[in-house]
């Protein structure tokens, strides 16, 4: 079943018109059909809907609320905050997190980040990333599109992760502070539903930026274990893992 | 540091030449150098090594066994059981795994798979699949290469799975048996230090096929929650749960 996304709240009874990007995309790419089921996730609540008339040739679709339906998200929300990485590495990992559940993204420049991204470059790929979420949101029938931001230095991480009440740091030097036992530790206080998750790029974490993190945020060093990960493959184990502990992955 | 594969048993002390594809590898492409470090991954026991000597022009390299190294393999041993997919989903799904800490894979078509191979092409893409596991190995320093098999048939999967204990099936259809409390049921088992996790290709598992798995391996079948996962995300979300719960990822 299709899925789109509104801003708005609804409630059952509503009637839509879907314009603009998506109207084109589901009139004219998806061919909506009038009476065909949609998935409507609007504001972070998902309902199931009905075409009620779908115009391809102005791009618009109505749709009616018909019910509610359950909630696809986890309790725990996850910010998954990465090193910027080469190639497509980011989008892959906004693409992969968003599926299981991740709750948002902060990319920055690491100290080790090969990468250097000017304004109008990070403008164009923050467009990319986040439309990548918005697909993988649909995909994967989220009730809520995680959103993309860029970090551009270290007071811009500071704001972005102003709320998050714990940090956890995938460290590859870390030998002793297991992610089980930090994760059973936070989940000891029981007012915690938000942490972030930080990641390096490819050459992991430079001292000072290590020890920054630690200073600044509170951030707890942790290991996945003896293996190395690859950057685009630890945040989604994290983030397995965290959901995991806090029954958010299959009971 | 490099990594080495060798099958035989070894050890402080030893002496071992390193000839044939590993041969022209380590000297041509990686060009070790005499007194250089490098990692020995002898029949699941890793050492640290060091060259001895390295010759180019013949691809052999002589590496003397320094020391013995403390495991990177995970307690429990988790057979990921993929339907084949398209393109070159199984690469990764191989890749990322490995890296992991899956310990086999058994790839097979399945009901609704689209790809349909025949004899000359399994062969082939099984001398692909084998080497991006060993790749992947060496990359994450695991001790083992986990092996990477083709099952032709339903018979071809029951000899492969004779010996994994307990098998889960991730079924989008299945909405009470939670992965957690199917992995806690098993834990349970103190003698059970094996299973196998069964993924279907792109279209999921049909009815009858999934009967089968129940009826013929006493497979399980779990949710991972309600988010709907890409084939090649499922297996990697469902072996990072089981690794948490073993205590195998981080503590």
């Amino acid at each position: 079943m299709p899925r789109v996304f509104v801003p708005q709240r609804v409630g059952v009874g509503d009637v839509l018109t879907i314009a603009g990007d998506d109207g084109h995309h589901y009139t004219r790419v998806l061919r909506a059909r009038e009476s065909e089921p949609i998935a409507v996730a609007a504001a972070g609540v998902s309902y199931l809907g009905k075409v009620v008339t779908s115009d391809a040739k102005v791009g618009e679709m109505v749709v009616k609320i018909e019910s509610r339906m359950d909630s696809h998200e986890p309790m725990l929300q996850v910010t998954v905050v990465q090193g910027l990485a080469k190639g497509d590495k980011i989008e892959e990992i906004v693409e992969k997190c968003t599926e299981s559940g991740a709750s948002r993204f902060i990319i920055f420049p690491s100290v080790r980040t090969v990468v250097r991204l000017g304004d109008a470059k990070i403008e164009s790929r923050l467009l990319r990333w986040n439309k990548v979420a918005r697909e993988a949101a649909a995909q994967s029938q989220r009730d809520v599109v995680p959103s993309v931001a860029y970090a551009k230095d270290r007071s811009g991480l500071r704001n972005h992760l102003s709320e998050a009440k714990r940090v956890l740091l995938l460290d590859e030097s870390e030998t002793t502070m297991g992610i089980r036992q930090a994760l059973k530790e936070i989940q000891d206080d029981a007012t915690c539903n938000s942490i972030a998750i930080v990641i390096g790029p490819e050459g992991g974490f430079a001292d000072e930026e290590r020890e920054w993190f630690h200073d600044n945020l509170g951030a707890v060093s942790v290991t996945l274990g003896p293996r190395i990960l690859r950057t685009e493959n630890a945040g989604l184990m994290a983030l397995s893992a965290a959901l995991y502990e806090y029954h958010d992955l299959g009971g």
